[in-house]
């Protein structure tokens, strides 16, 4: 199957649209999707990865350790421009234009554009048909190299003349109000053009940036054909005297450079030109040198020919695909999609160390071509699985940052090192800093980065070539930034951040920041240690280039150990920061669709005295430290935050989908993937002509991997966890894993492991290990089936609120107060002190607390003598027969009782030996209707959630059971929604539940 | 006495210092205090109030609702300068000069400067010695005009020539990273000059401003004199043929007009130069209107002449120092410095009701003019008992800004009307809006400066001029700002804003702001109430306007009554807001002096994330509010405080100041009092040159005002309680309330109220109500005498530590546990499950939680019992005899004891009836060594602090007696730091401890 984007007809309103999405790229410059015509296109040009000009930033008020500079991607020039004219007419798509199909392919690494255009007659010619077929290329296998071809094809006699470009005067678009996220804050003319030359076939410009002083150089050499017939071929090339078939004229016109090819052709002729295209730059000193380089280059290239390249190129993306693809069967969108975004991905990463993976790649202006936390967050996950060495180069760039990072640290009084929020070459170039210089999560996720990088690819060597030392420095970072805070129990708190949700800025102990800053601090000391055993006289070295001492190690150990992570008792979520439950939500539902996103329509302090999220971060936390929190907690959190997100950014959608999919909900977990997956494809937020989004191509990769397939990765191991959408049939890739690769291929019905290079791997397959070999593909059966059982006990098991009820009224007889007959109803399920209050009714207030909780204690006496009284003839009806029968097949049982009485109860009814586990209560944070309590029974019953059945009698417990995705047996009249629900115990069967498990499964 | 300030010799470097301090002003424009002649002036010019240019503010990174515009006040011009040439050799200070003396006169309103200056002889002329008299003058009398006055009287014969100028070239200095506090940051020339004109005596110049739109014109006319011996005069005037006497000349150069008079002279001659000049500004539509009246009004001021002028300007100053002087004797040096503060204030506010009192008034170009809330929290007060117009004025001015603060709410989406934190025209100009926009409080500021003006000055019509309007429309503010918050108990809680202290930002429930929206919402309310009932027809037509129901009116009380107030259970205070405990505190002893100001120095996150002020905000909160708040909690609040606050901000130290005085530490008010009353006379933070600090001018007011006499006022009364600096022999001053005028003088010794306007007025001195009468002023004696004397119980009356003693033994024995003979004196005086724990010793661990309360309340009973067996035995020796003594005069006793058992153990002792009071402990809120109780005692005492004897017997309660400023005796032999102490209660002698307390008034 190729794998390509295709365009069939041409529409003016997405030009500026689609020259984001046909953008040609190789890490080292990306060339707009512009048509060749100039006159068809809305911003041509050529972005160069990590060649910027920088401008001191102004600022309406001015403070100590502000950002000094901006820095720009600077859209250089336009070498792929070619202007056909026929007949004197310049080829124009608004009439006469009868064909339009353009494909960027995925395989071959090219665009490509056939159209058919009539050139009207003139009172000196006919009508002209021309067939013109273009092909445009960055080289993956010679950075410095692109290629254009421009082909005609007349249908009759006509004058055909070829202008082919290399125009300097392009120009970033400058910034306005209105959108903060597009435009340059630089001058008008960053590069100052020393070069600008046009002779016989060859144009070359060089020039340096007036700030930043950086050089760059492009040279054109272009080799025109002209085929007569079958054989007759002219050619001509650089520095050759043209053949009389042609007139050629070379053109330099200010900041424009042109190359005229003229030719008188008839029909059946074809005549082409090619552009050999070589872009270099570097330090503005060398600039000659800059330019021999690219003068060399593309004469290389000319000499070697296009077929050559577009070989080279075909057999790069073969090896790339091999380990990089996904095949969706049944889902042909999403898997264009998936192929389209990371085709764009490769086509952005800087390849080289010195240059990283913007926000936008190199298809647009926005962001400025900065680089930010999305690179090692969001995009190094692809990389690392996939292509391992850039992944490496995306690494190796922070760590030749460390010297600038530890600098910006010392403007801000703080220690270690402190990485730029968005910056090109190390600076930081915030001119926000409560969303920026604020946001120190940076260090963390590049320490996070670093350290996914090294344990996934098995690359320890990184620790001795800088990585120690980044992971060191960062650390001490938060040493500064954070203290031990003697008014929370001495625990570490970092006041005054902003986390990845930058709707909320300036916070105390955000959740994210303190969890991911655990980390760094963690893995620091780990390292340290480690090192010092492994590397002694490297690791002495290091610490005596950047002062480190033993004491200083630990103490990162100690802040790690004792970070606070701020909760609230009530929900049991784990709140974004300290101030988070104390503002107001915002009322989403009722504000306009077009103020969306808030950013661009709410000011700052209205945002920000809000719980509204652009993007979650908490849940980001529990996905990124995913074995620190149990399943409970992550779907308590992503439940809690999914109504107060905007999803205003672009990175917010993957995370939801990731986090839905773990939570068992795969139509939200697609719906949220469809958002990251298609954003720009089909332009979903509306901006995709600055620039495609690298994060959100790249979230939809780990939306797929990490949240349909359910891969995780500690330093130990690898594991999945599949949720495939009811419409896949089938979901495969191949995954890179410390050198080994795995094909995986996952079917509703069967899950296959295939070890493609490597010897043995260990694999965790839902919870279970797995040991795959070379020899031997993996094959499990995923298909549902009923595996464990796990009851509620009261009302289920036997009628405990008979004896809570026994016992209130015992109580208000010895208090000498009546008890109507609805006071049993009354006080179930309600706290005890609640219900004690119910029986004293009027005569509560004449209790203080002390003799309240006397009483309550009493009661509660009086209850557990009735425990005593228990026995097998309190079961209730058709219990005892199903726990046998169930038992009898050795299926395990679970009790999932909140109440504390349950081992006494169980004994009591002689029923202790039919189950395989009791869930503690005190291990069970939040009550029914949380599914806590069912997801921890269907942990002890080593059961996967799909495979369990519970059966409850209140709603509460129910909603508890569907909210863990569990099949639901409901006993009791009036319960809502159970997958099955019986009116009494008396008629439970064992064979209607069953039955009903297996139709659930079939139509889900 | 004259009041002035003097300048005796020329040094160059303080030149533009001088230029601040030395400017004149009228509260329409300022005129910078420059010599005459250009050559030695730094930064000359005319600021002319409200008279602005704006220009877009440009953001490195914009986002919505974001401050759109700066505006500058504009240094328009220059017409004060005058360039003498003698013998055509120009004045030059910088040889030649014998004699340089200038004097700001308070009294005349007059700048004066007297020199003498040796002009060298050149080969045609001898050695000449001038004399040149100046005298400068802005006309409180008629805003519009100002006088110049230049005369030159040669000791021999030369050739003189004078150029008298009107120079249009000056601008603003421009904006400069290092320092956002000074410069602009609009455009090179901000006025569009249309008339530049220059013809015999008159120079004309009119113009508009870019893009505010505004008008400026200014005329010059001249009247020249030569007065030969003692009758011989000869006058020029404009439009008349020039005397033979005279060479006269009119040139317009570019943007620089100026009058040329040359004239030989001889010995005794005197050549004068009288400068009439007229600024007029307005729209820039009318600017030929402007213009004319630029003209009319210096035509008419030529013609009343100058000694007209000066009259009525001495009148109108003689009328303004009989109501604001402020005469301390025995301390000339502070008298001048209020004075000289009180002059600049008047010359610096805006007085039309279009204008207000910039920041750095009209004396300099820092922060651009600008209005902030400087002048309802620091100048108003001033103002309202002073010269109430001009606080009607100012009010006004608030007023008529409305409609712009009601868009701005709406920019904000918030409801009602939120003024802007710095502003000339109403709109907001903050260009950073976490210490701009976000300062919220700037409504109740407002709000708050509207009630002390009606209040203060019974002006009850304000209200329906839009007072009303204004307090409701900033009510809704608040409403639409915060929220009823379930996690607070319902409490109303206004999250995400920035107090008056800015080195905290974005924080919720900042106290000040809570306070001071609190009191905004319960005026407001109260004020609808009132005026439905007073003026039920214009209040319906307001409510109509706004749109106001009574359920509004009644949320306003609702959340002023629910109003939320950050507390600390720990430490007792107030923290400045939900974060600040939170945050560590900043190490200010280990910060280097140079590095102050902290915000030149540091960056904002550095700043932000620690306990740091720049200024107190919740003790401003309970100056401001101080009814609301105990003596105790003030001084508790203020020394927390007072070593976390950098005072980086002038307007920190009368803050403190004020505090200071009220907690009883006169030398550190005075201390403060100095930094804020000498702020510019001595350029204490160094940047006087940029203009002079209005609010701190304005603090020595209140620091005398209400420091050291003590003055506050409610809506009722005003109040007093004197708190004079030991070196002030008297502090005398004159206060308007309420049309009334009371003459106030304070000495150590005796304090005299007269009624000097009005009949009758209630005042209340040191808590007691007076009735003053034109009549009859009122003198009190304010010599400190013991008039109350306060005990503690324990160690001091009984020794209850013994029968604490033996309780607790007694519990050791009844739970058969050693009880070794040292425990009494571990458990004394430590809470009593501490002491329990000791008693119990390693057995501890072996009870319980409830089995702990259980004992602890056993011993409590088994205490109480032993209690019950106390009799007049158990007084302590001498106490009975010391007690009868005092109570025999008539001597209010109070006991001032933590315990709760004291009124039983007293009663025990038979000592009930000689006690005046008790304090209650369930009043107090915190313990010794926290001065409460004992300032709690002498409440109750009806008693001045410094008239109470306090007696004590452990060092917690001697230093929370010092702690209240009251006179200790000690009992103990070890203790420290009591004014008199004995070794035990047999020891005491009411006789000693009576002439310490006499010979402690004597030395203090």
């Amino acid at each position: 199957m190729p794998r390509f984007i295709e365009q069939t007809s041409y529409t003016p309103e997405n030009v500026p649209l689609r020259e984001s999405l046909f953008m040609v790229g190789n890490g080292h410059f990306g060339i707009r999707g512009s048509d060749e015509e100039r006159r068809h296109a809305r911003f041509r040009g050529t972005l160069i990865n990590g060649f910027f000009e920088k401008s001191q930033i102004h600022y309406g008020e001015w403070a100590f350790g502000y950002a000094q500079h901006h820095e720009t991607i600077l859209n250089a020039f336009d070498a792929a421009s070619i202007e056909l004219t026929v007949n004197d007419k310049p080829l124009n798509f608004s009439s006469g234009l009868t064909q339009y199909r353009r494909r960027l392919n995925f395989d071959s690494g090219t665009l490509t554009r056939e159209i058919q255009w009539s050139c009207p007659a003139t009172p000196s010619s006919s009508e002209v048909s021309v067939e013109v077929k273009s092909l445009r290329m960055a080289s993956f296998v010679r950075p410095t190299i692109a290629l254009v071809r421009y082909e005609v094809r007349p249908n009759a006699k006509c004058e055909i003349r070829i202008d082919s470009l290399l125009d300097a005067s392009i120009r970033n678009r400058p910034a306005k109000e209105g959108d903060p996220r597009v435009g340059t804050h630089i001058g008008p003319n960053p590069i100052v053009w020393e070069t600008l030359l046009a002779d016989e076939g060859n144009l070359r410009i060089a020039g340096t940036t007036r700030n930043s002083n950086l050089g760059i150089a492009a040279v054109v050499k272009h080799r025109v054909t002209l085929t007569r017939g079958a054989s007759n071929a002219v050619e001509l090339r650089p520095g050759f005297i043209p053949p009389s078939e042609f007139r050629s004229e070379s053109i330099a016109h200010d900041e424009e450079l042109m190359y005229r090819i003229g030719a008188s052709c008839g029909e059946g002729d074809i005549l082409l030109i090619e552009k050999f295209i070589a872009v270099v730059n570097g330090p503005g000193a060398k600039l000659q040198q800059l330019l021999n380089q690219a003068e060399e280059d593309a004469l290389a290239a000319l000499k070697d020919g296009a077929d050559t390249l577009l070989a080279a190129q075909s057999e790069y993306l073969r090896t790339f695909w091999a380990g990089a693809d996904i095949r969706i069967e049944g889902d042909a969108k999403m898997e264009e999609a998936l192929r389209f975004n990371m085709f764009h991905l490769l086509e952005s990463a800087g390849q080289d160390g010195a240059t990283s993976l913007a926000a936008k790649g190199l298809s647009g202006e926005g962001y400025e071509g900065h680089y930010f936390w999305d690179t090692e967050i969001y995009a190094l996950p692809f990389f690392i699985h996939t292509m391992p060495k850039i992944a490496r180069t995306l690494v190796q760039f922070r760590i030749n940052l460390l010297d600038k990072a530890r600098q910006r640290a010392q403007e801000l009084s703080l220690p270690g090192a402190l990485f730029p929020w968005r910056t090109i070459d190390g600076e930081e170039t915030s001119a926000y800093f409560p969303a920026g210089t604020a946001q120190f999560h940076i260090d963390a996720d590049i320490a996070y980065g670093l350290l996914q990088y090294a344990y996934a690819c098995g690359d320890v060597d990184i620790f001795l070539e800088g990585g120690a030392e980044l992971l060191f420095e960062t650390a001490r970072l938060w040493m500064g930034l954070g203290f031990f805070n003697d008014r929370k129990e001495g625990k570490f708190c970092i006041p005054c951040v902003t986390g990845p949700d930058e709707y909320t800025a300036l916070v105390d102990n955000n959740a994210y920041t303190n969890f991911m800053a655990q980390l760094n601090l963690q893995e620091a000391h780990r390292a340290a240690l480690e090192l010092k055993k492994s590397h002694p006289q490297e690791f002495q070295a290091l610490a005596a280039k950047i002062g480190l001492n033993t004491a200083e190690v630990e103490s990162w150990r100690k802040a790690a150990d004792a970070m606070y992570i701020p909760s609230d008792k009530e929900t049991g979520i784990i709140p974004q920061d300290d101030q988070w439950m104390d503002r107001p939500a915002m009322d989403l539902q009722h504000i306009p669709r077009e103020r969306f996103p808030l950013l661009l329509h709410y000011h700052p302090l209205m945002i920000y005295r809000h719980r509204v999220l652009k993007q979650p971060d908490t849940v980001l936390a529990m996905i990124l430290r995913h074995d620190s929190f149990s399943l409970a907690e992550k779907m308590r959190n992503f439940r809690y935050y999914e109504p107060l997100t905007t999803g205003d950014s672009s990175l917010s959608h993957c995370i939801q989908s990731v986090m839905a999919a773990e939570s068992g909900e795969i139509e939200k977990a697609y719906a949220y993937f469809v958002k990251t997956a298609r954003m720009d494809l089909d332009n979903l937020h509306g901006n995709s002509q600055d620039g495609v989004h690298i994060a959100a191509m790249a979230g939809s990769w780990i939306s797929v991997v990490y949240g349909f397939a359910g891969m995780r990765s500690t330093k130990e191991r690898i594991s999945f966890t599949p949720h495939l959408p009811a419409a896949w049939k089938q979901l495969a890739f191949t995954i890179l894993w410390r050198g080994s690769r795995i094909a995986a291929e996952f079917r509703h019905s069967i899950t296959k492991y295939t070890l493609i290079e490597g010897n043995h791997v260990e694999l965790e397959h839902e919870g279970k290990l797995y040991h795959l070999t070379r020899q031997t593909p993996i094959e499990i059966d995923e298909r549902p089936r009923p595996r464990a059982w796990i009851f509620d006990l009261d009302g289920v098991i036997t009628n405990t609120a008979v004896l809570h009820t026994r016992a209130w009224e015992q109580l208000a007889i010895e208090l000498d107060l009546p008890f109507p007959p609805d006071t049993g109803d009354r006080v179930r399920g309600i706290s005890r002190m609640a219900a004690l209050k119910i029986v004293l009714g009027a005569h509560a207030s004449e209790y203080d607390e002390k003799k309240l909780n006397e009483l309550a204690e009493r009661k509660n006496r009086i209850y557990k003598e009735l425990i005593g009284q228990l026995s097998a003839q309190d079961i209730l009806p058709g219990i005892s027969d199903l726990l046998d029968s169930l038992r009898a097949d050795g299926i395990p049982l679970v009790l999932a009782s909140a109440s504390q009485n349950a081992p006494e109860i169980l004994e009591r009814l002689g029923l202790r030996d039919r189950f395989y586990a009791l869930v503690n209560p005190l291990e069970v944070r939040m009550p029914k209707p949380d599914p806590e309590i069912f997801l921890r029974a269907a942990e002890l019953a080593e059961c996967r959630i799909q495979d369990c059945i519970a059966l409850e009698d209140a709603q509460a417990g129910i909603d508890a059971i569907r909210g863990a995705g569990m099949f639901s047996v409901g006993i009791g009249p009036s319960l809502k929604g159970c997958d099955i629900r019986f009116n009494d115990t008396s008629m439970l069967s064992r064979e209607a539940i069953e039955a009903a498990f297996v139709s659930r499964v079939r139509t889900s």
